[in-house]
């Protein structure tokens, strides 16, 4: 059924979208750190394991922030050093400082993540520095990571809107964005971690960024906050992003709480990108069933709209 | 806040969206009439006076199907002698037959809508003819209609996939919008009823469509079953329709349930829709309280995400 939907679109669209999406999920790292339940490491790692065996390219394992700050990703060696990785995945991990990076290194980390906000005032409130000041001190992670051939990613964060400022500049986020390639990323992707923007400011937002890095290097990372997430992703599809993190189950917020500040569902985007004829190598029932194993552990229905309307019987018809 | 949201992006959007966009308020009529819970005739006067007052053009008001099939809408004319009506409004009510549309006008319905199904399968076993039948049935509807000076609108459902046979071919859609356009309708809302669709087949179904009915005189309207509403309707905008049908609250669907089908929410229609700088002259903040009215009468939440996180202390702040 999924086939037969995607096909009919296929020639239409792929005229103006990339004929392949690489998802990055990141479930097991962003999403689970915002859930309130803690998670065994066993169940971590079933976690990732059957998110690498749906297809998915990219899963973002866990982060190597002391346990103070994180108690959530205590168990990143461990968890590193059970998953079975797959041939051709990448499991990157956050790494704050050489500390982190030196503890990645030893469980045979091959990608690790870093991140800057694109708000001065979330910059200052959320970790005491100026955003320059936040990026300098990943100078030597970046440094060491590329004398050893690991590949770094970065992050920025607040793209879209602040908690305390409201609204971003583009330019700002362009200019961090270009600084994080200078200091080595070989991919940027671009958090609305609040989840407040919509097409109109993310189209802004992606063509400020994308006259100082390359839009093959550029990733978007939504969260679902104000349900503009698939349409923010759309938008970014048709200005040349393919690159898209989304988390299992929409992983990082409660179904049910006011506010929820979930990442966009893994499976909501994947059945879109499908339905635009557009290739991303994941089995979206396969990817339903780790959410499934996941919203179990955690006690709580899936945030994902396509994963609840596949499993019912009505749909599972068509 | 919303302001300040909206007008960085205005420079850049108007370029392929319409500047406005009238929204076709369903929530009393499609909404409430797929709620479990029976909402008293007080309580429906009060949101669609709610719902006028926020600035929404078109309310549709109720149905006037026989209370056998359809009991939730059994106080119609009620309903219709109780509303406040408010100059430049229309409350359009479903009129299935002569019977129903007598009655209507009875109560000074202004405008009527009908409906045909674009699946086979879908018309049989619902109504048990044929789509042409169908359409046929509302000829007499229509005539009179036009000799009273009253509106007629039309409904074309299962336009991206049914229940039954699966996707929908655009042919079929096309035809059954083109009839009821000959028939009289001065608009065609093309219904994803079981919210199907993703962009790729949004936009092939519309194309198709364009090709044999204005595209101003095509609505769209989708159920957010698979979380694909908003980036359908973002699809829909820049193919240039700009008619959109939507429901406060998201009504017709609970969103706890399991394939929760309701409309797809005004209040995150209207909070993307101000994003892309395109006017409405709806008030949000108002729509957001009848959603919150109805949502309290219903004893649930919201199904707005952009509701939800709008009355969070956080997003006030912004």
């Amino acid at each position: 059924m999924l086939t037969r939907l995607a096909r009919g679109s296929r020639a239409l669209s792929t005229r103006s979208y990339p004929s392949y999406v690489k998802i990055v999920e990141v479930g097991p790292r962003d999403g689970l750190q915002n859930e309130k339940t803690v998670v065994s490491t066993a169940d971590k790692v079933t976690l990732i394991n059957m998110l690498s065996d749906a297809g998915l390219p990219v899963v973002e394992a866990t982060s190597f922030v002391s346990p103070k700050w994180v108690p959530q990703m205590g168990d990143n060696s461990d968890v590193m050093q059970q998953i079975k990785r797959k041939e051709g995945v990448f499991y990157p991990v956050l790494t704050p400082n050489l500390m982190g990076f030196d503890a990645a290194v030893k469980v045979h980390a091959q990608e690790v993540a870093i991140f800057g906000a694109a708000s001065e005032s979330f910059s200052r409130k959320n970790i005491n520095c100026s955003i320059e000041e936040s990026l300098e001190r990943f100078q030597p992670v970046c440094e060491k990571a590329k004398s050893l051939g690991i590949r770094v990613r970065g992050y920025v964060s607040c793209v879209l809107g602040c908690p305390y400022e409201g609204p971003i500049d583009p330019a700002v986020v362009a200019k961090v964005a270009k600084t994080l390639l200078d200091m080595g990323c070989y991919e940027i992707s671009l958090g609305d971690t609040i989840g407040i923007g919509t097409p109109g400011s993310t189209l802004e937002m992606l063509r400020a960024t994308k006259e100082v890095v390359p839009v093959d290097q550029l990733a978007v990372h939504f969260h679902d906050t104000y349900g503009q997430a698939l349409a923010n992703i759309l938008v970014a599809l048709q200005e040349g992003v393919s690159v898209v993190d989304s988390a299992v189950a929409g992983l990082g917020g409660c179904p049910y709480a006011k506010g929820a500040s979930g990442n966009v569902a893994t499976e909501d985007v994947v059945y879109m990108l499908h339905g635009l004829g557009i290739e991303t190598g994941v089995d979206l029932a396969k990817v339903m069933e780790a959410g499934s194993f996941i919203s179990t552990v955690l006690d709580r229905p899936t945030s994902s709209k396509a994963a609840r309307a596949l499993q019912k019987p009505l749909a599972s018809k068509l």
